[in-house]
């Protein structure tokens, strides 16, 4: 019996444990200082009322004969793909709802669509990023190239024409750096892989986040239904971490190899997914709901105030940054030209606050800083109070 | 760009897809006629009503910051683990509850539990069994050899010392034939897979059916926690089949290739999987409270006298079968050495009674027929009244 040796060569991400255990050490020998976290990635506010009533009344209907529901579809319920699908109209994007498949979140559908594309491709990972694309690749033993970002590109990757790649990862906005992709930028990766034969994994996540006149998907872009797919999540839509629930869109016109992905794709499911959670598709449908929609609009509301109280200091103070407007994640450079972790010691021991380091994220991150809008009005402001008080 | 060519291999299984479109042709000929079903693969009795009310209180949860939950553990919340490991306890059995991985279903670890595994392995799936064993296997590539089962051993597929085999998937209960391996059975297993350095991938779904003396688990058996992985569903144990949870228990000391599978499928499940649905893990823990295990076992009680029901018939018409006591499957061999399909056809024609053929679970179940437990008392009387009628 042979183990995937691809496992030996995942490196271990102690990040979260790392900024864990500093922070405890801190609070341990400083317990009278008040300890604020803005590097929480996980959202705070619950859920929207209408999305609670219709859970509730989708498990209540499990505990009669008539109204009960076994096995789910695969791909989810029409109901819920169709909720999807319109959703993307009301951006403007059409898309039909049989090309929606309904999943536990789009973290398992990151990793998983890997099953079918063969181990021999080459993928194209922005630099930063969220760590599970890098991750799930080296997992089934592919060979990954980066796409490095900086300032001078204002953290938003673009194609390099000599650089010849099968499957990019776009995520856009992006975590860690809340850079959006405007409609041009879009267009020069869907051209690039239209190119070179590629599949482009747009995860959409932060969508719900954009307020400029940027695409809120990939689908937005002519030539993306012959060479996207796309991956999205109600966790920060809906405050769905806890919930599980996301969907994946793909064309039925996206066909490599003389198949159709969308075929692969239902197969794969088919075979090692048994569908979502009846009151968790409820749920899902009552977010799209035109009362759901508002209801979850309040909650991104409360998030975009912090993010901007966040980035109307950074401004003040003179600080570079991406992010803050159109995503929850404020990406900044360190100060001083220190490294992350050195600014993480030093904003943790001089202003009690805590962030996420950027070379976390990769290598293109060792200069910057995440923070989140994830936290209260209450504990940004008092944080941003104590940077200022630093660095002005 | 390369698709993963294994999806070629893939035999689409028409099975289920046929016997619905048999029984709607069926059904427009013969208007006025009332079909049977008994081959319904899902469960139709509703939830214990104390599984909704923990559902509920837990979505109700959600609506306030103070009980939000945000991200569960990848591996399920720690009191669902002990509802768990103090389920095994109750027969007999000594897990830890860090041992237990909480899922969104059997079917789902089955197929990605491969991950963890080289392709290069041989895997050996007994025959007849239930598809995505198969499936899973041809989509990653692996050679796959079979256990054939017949009469002579009762539909009980026992390890050849000639045949050296990886991984081993085992389902006891099986599905399809019902058939449950005793003590010494499965320790011949453990054996084998020992002497082989092999892992048994123990798929446990039914083990809520057993009413005789036999293992609930493998790891009733001597030398299972250095071999075998155990898979579990709340699908039959709980009419969990719409509400999506399932288990995967890995002993800690089974190790391969110098690496603890625990550390490897934690791994696997923190870079592609975000952990189950809070709702439902406080609906997994009621199942398992002393009141959830009452009203659940009531559920299986209803199946179990329709499957008594079954087979008493089949005894009475000297008809060989397995199944049926310990399982909510009854397997028996088609009357006058029909093959599946063709008894399919006879017993829709003659009886308007639908069942499914052997031959889509495999090679050996080419003369053979499933039915089971999961329709009403009156119909499944009705069914082998009309069943009685033609073999007397």
């Amino acid at each position: 019996m042979k183990i995937n040796d691809n496992f030996e060569r995942m490196v271990p991400n102690y990040l979260f444990a790392d900024v864990a255990r500093k922070t405890n050490d801190f609070a341990k020998a400083h317990p009278d200082s008040e300890i604020i976290r803005l590097g929480i990635g996980d959202v705070t506010l619950p859920l929207a009322g209408v999305v609670v009533d219709a859970m509730k009344k989708g498990c209540e209907e499990l505990r009669f004969k008539e109204s009960f529901r076994g096995y789910p579809e695969y791909e989810g319920y029409d109901f819920a793909r169709q909720a999807v699908a319109d959703y993307y109209r009301s951006f403007g994007v059409k898309i039909d709802a049989d090309e929606v498949f309904i999943s536990d979140g789009a973290k398992s559908d990151c990793g998983n669509i890997g099953d079918i594309f063969s181990q021999d491709n080459t993928v194209l990972i922005p630099d930063p990023v969220y760590p599970v694309y890098v991750d799930a690749n080296i997992m089934s033993g592919r060979n990954i190239i980066y796409a490095p970002s900086s300032k001078d590109d204002h953290f938003l990757a673009m194609p390099d024409r000599k650089v010849k790649a099968d499957i990019i990862y776009i995520c856009s906005p992006n975590n860690p750096t809340g850079a959006a992709y405007n409609h041009a930028q879009l267009k020069a990766w869907v051209d690039y892989a239209l190119e070179n034969n590629a599949v482009i994994l747009y995860d959409a996540a932060y969508e719900a986040f954009i307020q400029d006149d940027l695409p809120r998907s990939i689908f937005a872009v002519e030539g993306a239904r012959e060479c996207a797919i796309e991956l999205c999540s109600l966790s920060k839509t809906a405050g769905f971490t806890g919930v599980r629930c996301g969907y994946t869109v793909i064309p039925k016109e996206l066909s490599r190899g003389g198949h159709r992905l969308h075929d692969l794709w239902y197969r794969r499911q088919a075979t090692k997914f048994n569908g979502v959670s009846w009151a968790v598709q409820c749920g899902a449908a009552a977010v799209f709901s035109e009362e759901g929609q508002r209801q979850c609009l309040e909650n991104i509301s409360y998030y975009r105030q912090n993010a901007k109280i966040i980035s109307d200091t950074l401004d003040e103070l003179g600080i570079y940054y991406t992010g803050g407007k159109n995503s929850p994640y404020i990406w900044f450079e360190c100060p001083n030209k220190m490294d992350s972790w050195e600014f993480f010691d030093y904003l943790l021991q001089n202003a009690g606050v805590v962030g996420t380091p950027g070379a976390g994220f990769g290598k293109c991150g060792k200069n910057y800083f995440r923070m989140t809008s994830f936290n209260s009005h209450e504990k940004t402001l008092e944080a941003v109070k104590r940077i200022k008080k630093l660095f002005i």
